[in-house]
């Protein structure tokens, strides 16, 4: 009989390692109800500012809660992850980080902005703009074979800090196991974002969450996978869409002209500085790329969803 | 009062260059009527098959209609092609073309496949796979600053070769006008298309078109720019995707990781060769910037829409 268990709130870890001691041993099938911090592990709070990003230290950033102990797990098999259920707790943040960022030349000075999320369904970015919150654990991971005090970022074959926000409830992720007991871990909480995360955050949040677990025998992927229950962005997906492209002969360059054009057209139509206009970029502007065999040259599109103007 | 003009059916150009004759000349706010051949220029047919590859002409291929001269339009200004209605005439065809491709080290040999597009609504890769038709230009373009003898592919900031797949009925496109006239040319029509066009072509086939200009003076942007009208993606937005990743520190070799993990996938899934599976991810399966922040080690998803595979 499968069970559900809670786990316990008050733990962390900062690093990959396969020293670190399991908390909770489930077995597949089973049900973890979790409650993470944000990724700032409290550093920040719903009345921080600006002037608080200097002080952030960063040894405490990435708090994850786990590891998750999946007995019989093995290298070799395949973790399923089922997300039953996210919901952001209360209030969020989102931020310039110098030297972090797609555009991290164009924005050097940092900036941070917190939001209340009291009403459960958007983000109120401004007074008319207002952004579907679609939760989603920006890390999930197997831990990494060898680790041994790995960095939380950046993420790898193993999953990690995969900041993939198809990764909402309804949505199962496939993980390959590296470690004996898969060694699960979570945390790095987003209420929304693009596809790209082009600020370097999501809207960073604490967050409750349920995620159901399975093991596959003998089934290996070669990074991690994943399959929704329904349609993309649907909450936005009506609408219209404003697109930015970069042309160019490295997706990299191609990437950030296609969010400095964004960054400007926000900036521009919407009357906003273009810090604002990244951090909206960041939360809800998607990249895509578009085409990627074209003689060399290739075209990214950043995609603004036209449903978060409306009232 | 704006005309509606129909551009002669049977002159075509295969490069772009200033020093093209333009054979219609229109009014800001007028709409043209375009028949366009297929990429190939007719050297395939419906009854093609893969040995009809080894004897393509290169030189014939990117037949665009064009140019049209738009009065008024200057090197500074915006051109805005309203894309009003398009509609593929009759059939199409995709392949491997050795040596092009994400995935060309993967896949060198020739393959060419025709569909029956009579339905007017699916591409029907195989008895229970359908792709719906979502049609659109792969070239639309403002002839570029001194070209002379340029090749159709690559695109540039100018647009052409954009291979941009939300460029469907309902969609605006805006470009930098960049001599007089703006010189606009059009072709290499594609019935269907994900972002990326990961095996180099799309669906490609004949095309009915219509098409409205107007003029936005003194008013540059950096490269092209859309507006749809509507959902991206909407007739596949509604059964769930499966979506496979590469985590890697180049985007490209992220984005082949996370091809290969998908051709991979429906190869062994849906039980077709890889071949078919490469076909079907340029046809269907869009390629997705995760994230592209985290500590030099960058996601892209390559993502398929299961509505492909419902009956």
């Amino acid at each position: 009989m499968p069970k559900t268990h809670y786990f316990p709130k008050d733990t962390v870890h900062y690093t990959w390692d396969k020293s670190h001691e399991p908390l909770l041993r489930i077995q597949s099938g089973d049900t973890v109800i979790f409650e993470t911090r944000d990724v700032s592990d409290r550093q920040f709070g719903p009345n921080s500012t600006t002037e608080d990003v200097a002080n952030l230290n960063w040894d405490k950033v990435y708090p994850l809660s786990g590891p998750v102990f999946v007995e019989g797990a093995e290298p070799g098999d395949t973790l399923a992850i089922e997300i039953l259920h996210m919901n952001p707790l209360g209030w969020g943040w989102t931020a310039v980080l110098p030297g972090l960022g797609l555009l991290a030349e164009d924005f050097p000075d940092a900036y941070l902005r917190t939001f209340d999320l009291s009403d459960g369904k958007y983000v109120h970015f401004r007074e008319d703009i207002k952004i579907p919150i679609e939760p989603f654990f920006g890390t999930m991971g197997v831990c990494p074979k060898d680790a041994d005090g790995q960095p939380i970022m950046p993420p790898g074959t193993f999953g990690g800090n995969l900041d993939t926000r198809q990764l909402t409830p309804g949505t199962t992720l496939y993980l390959p196991v590296q470690v004996a007991g898969a060694l699960f871990s979570c945390g790095d909480a987003h209420a929304a974002q693009g596809d790209g995360e082009v600020c370097v955050t999501g809207l960073e949040c604490p967050m409750y969450a349920t995620l159901r677990f399975n093991l596959i025998k003998n089934q290996s992927i070669p990074a991690p996978q994943f399959e929704t229950a329904g349609a993309l962005t649907s909450k936005v997906n009506h609408a219209g869409f404003y697109g930015t492209t970069g042309v160019a002969s490295d997706l990299m360059v191609a990437a950030k002209d296609a969010l400095r054009a964004m960054v400007k057209h926000i900036s521009n139509k919407y009357e906003m500085t273009p810090e604002d206009a990244y951090l909206l970029s960041s939360l809800c502007v998607d990249l895509k790329i578009s085409e990627v065999v074209d003689a060399g040259q290739y075209v990214v599109s950043a995609v603004l969803p036209l449903a978060v103007f409306q009232r």
